[in-house]
């Protein structure tokens, strides 16, 4: 056995963990978020800059407003399903560097003083945050259904008006309901992927 | 309970695992990396467009090369460690969707046709995947020494000379040594990182 991980807990996590299109109308409780993100939060990210921010959508009125910017094939699910989360990054992330450093607190201003350097490092690593919530929403027993099919420009002025967020995902959230998924599509093979040099 | 993960999995994955920065000289097998990208490939990536490349330095050649362009702070753990992964994506990952996809093959030239738009989604996506990665390291219970800091054109040349790759991180991987790693650092709270509208 090359992995040490329990195989009922890679089920969970990867083998039988699927992107859901449809949903129970089970909700999904601020209870389960907050274990999610209490446990995805240790996730690394460089010098601990955690850039991501969740916005989760709970009133009606929120989520016209962003089904009014998502792609036309993705706006049935974000309508229906019990919770739905915007994820962005901070472009101000370093502002918290001190704390989230403590033993570097210079870092802040020696690397990220430049918005430009921000704006990538935030986005590459608020993106894997937002992988590692998505393994915590598996965590958690639900589906989720992350997209990109959106306005981006739209969902940033919608919800971030100050400039300072920017949009990296939208992720439905919830029990799967009838006919959730296709078929489980092929992967690329080892060899397909990885090169030994 | 909120989460549906056993705890010492959880702990595995997330709360005890940690970026190590020294490594024993235990060996990381090929079996090893392959029973991790084979739990890690079914991670979800939009129209499953699978774009992640992984680079594994085996020969002290390839290891010189590599450490060559890494920032300085970086070498000596880049030079020590028992495996490391240059964790890229390939530019013409469209080509495989026809297999990756097979409920829509049209999906390659209707979404993927311009090279700019494989350029960002191809980027986000391989993100994604690159946590993945390092959650399936961890997951055969090793640690992850992920890295940002390095000249990201002099890897690309080095590696990837026909330009149809690009570098997203470098991943070292191994046992954890002695000192491996500091305190670990605070987090943002839920209250500071979680909206709700």
């Amino acid at each position: 056995m090359a992995l040490v991980l329990d195989s009922a807990a890679q089920d969970l996590l990867f083998r039988e963990a699927r992107t859901a299109n449809t949903f129970t109308e089970e909700p999904v409780s601020d209870e389960q978020v907050q274990a999610i993100y209490d446990l995805v939060k240790y996730g690394p990210t460089a010098f601990n800059q955690s850039p991501l921010r969740v916005t989760l959508i709970r009133s009606d009125e929120a989520r016209e407003r962003l089904c009014g910017h998502m792609a036309e094939g993705n706006q049935p699910k974000t309508r229906t399903a019990p919770l739905v989360a915007v994820l962005s990054y901070h472009l101000d992330f370093h502002e918290r560097l001190p704390e989230l450093l403590p033993h570097a607190p210079h870092i802040k201003d020696a690397v990220f003083s430049e918005e430009s350097v921000r704006e990538s490092a935030g986005s590459l690593n608020a993106t894997l945050q937002a992988a590692y919530f998505l393994i915590g929403v598996r965590a958690a027993g639900l589906a989720a259904g992350p997209m990109t099919g959106f306005d981006a420009d739209g969902v940033n002025k919608e919800f971030f008006g100050d400039g300072r967020q920017r949009v990296l995902m939208v992720v439905n959230i919830g029990k799967p309901g009838p006919d959730a998924w296709f078929p489980r599509s092929p992967r690329l093979s080892y060899d397909d992927v990885v090169t030994v040099l």
